[in-house]
């Protein structure tokens, strides 16, 4: 079964300067959880899930209207390519340990998302479980958007509150 | 295969007045998703999630430090006796859109935490499916602590911010 099939096209999307208040009025209103991040030219930039609101967002204290979903989200963007298969799409996920990733057309352009629950009926048990445990034991990782090479790593304050998260490649000075 | 036999018995409380920007740093330091909740006097209260925190943390609109874990919880704390079997547990769970509860013993008291990743080698790929879809579908209700009849429902203001949850029992005046 191709990933194009089955995967969920009514997708929402949000600007990357938006702040995480307005991204989770749209995922609760819509009953999703996650949520497309585009730049201000519309490219397909990253995404944003409840994971990466627990472990970057609330970390920082801030009130989620002072923080932008860019600093949040999961970026690059993880995704696979339409013509997929499932089978695919769980090593990926179950590889990246997630739960969910963007599913692009030949343009790299974002037509869909795919969750587990969603090609859960085309696997195998033992890939569910897969994913299952892989999503709950894989670090959360950043891979840095300017470099490329270092991680995204957490510089706290006197208070335990997340500053900034750093790029742990020392000749690379980005921040975010 | 017994609940018992495969929870979590390494689980973490906290108490209900500390503030979610404490509980999800217990949460990101020991990488889980879910906390058990207790009162001053140390008895078991509730359960905090991500998904409570995204449904009922961000859409207040306040700093992560100013905001106590027990406006935060699901409660009554969801909850299967310690010698059901994993198959009641995957039902408990689906039925109730959830993909973790407390396990407590006799007297009450929590002696772990059950997630539906735990016990999905010992299920169906059927049961597995069942509670992944109920997990997004189910409605996220939280029922009167104080009546048990009505549910807590947002009450919002001007700028869309959540200001209090209120009891939807016109004869109950409960609110959080």
């Amino acid at each position: 079964m191709k990933v194009e099939k089955i995967m969920n096209r009514n997708y929402k999307s949000i600007e990357e300067n938006e702040s995480i208040f307005n991204a989770v009025k749209i995922m609760n209103e819509n009953k999703i959880y996650g949520l497309v991040v585009k730049d201000k030219e519309g490219k397909d930039v990253g995404l944003l899930s409840e994971r990466s609101i627990i472990k970057r967002f609330i970390p920082r204290n801030k009130k989620p209207d002072e923080v932008p979903v860019k600093f949040v989200m999961r970026e690059p963007m993880p995704k696979i390519s339409m013509d997929s298969d499932v089978r695919d799409a769980a090593t990926y996920l179950s590889n990246n340990g997630l739960e969910r990733c963007a599913v692009v057309d030949d343009s790299g352009k974002v037509a869909g998302i795919i969750t587990l629950t969603d090609i859960s009926r085309y696997l195998s048990k033992e890939s569910i479980i897969d994913v299952l445990f892989s999503h709950r034991a894989k670090e959360y990782v950043h891979l840095c958007p300017k470099c490329g090479i270092g991680t995204l790593e957490p510089v706290y304050n006197e208070k335990g509150e997340i500053k900034v998260f750093r790029c742990s490649n020392p000749s690379c000075f980005y921040e975010e």
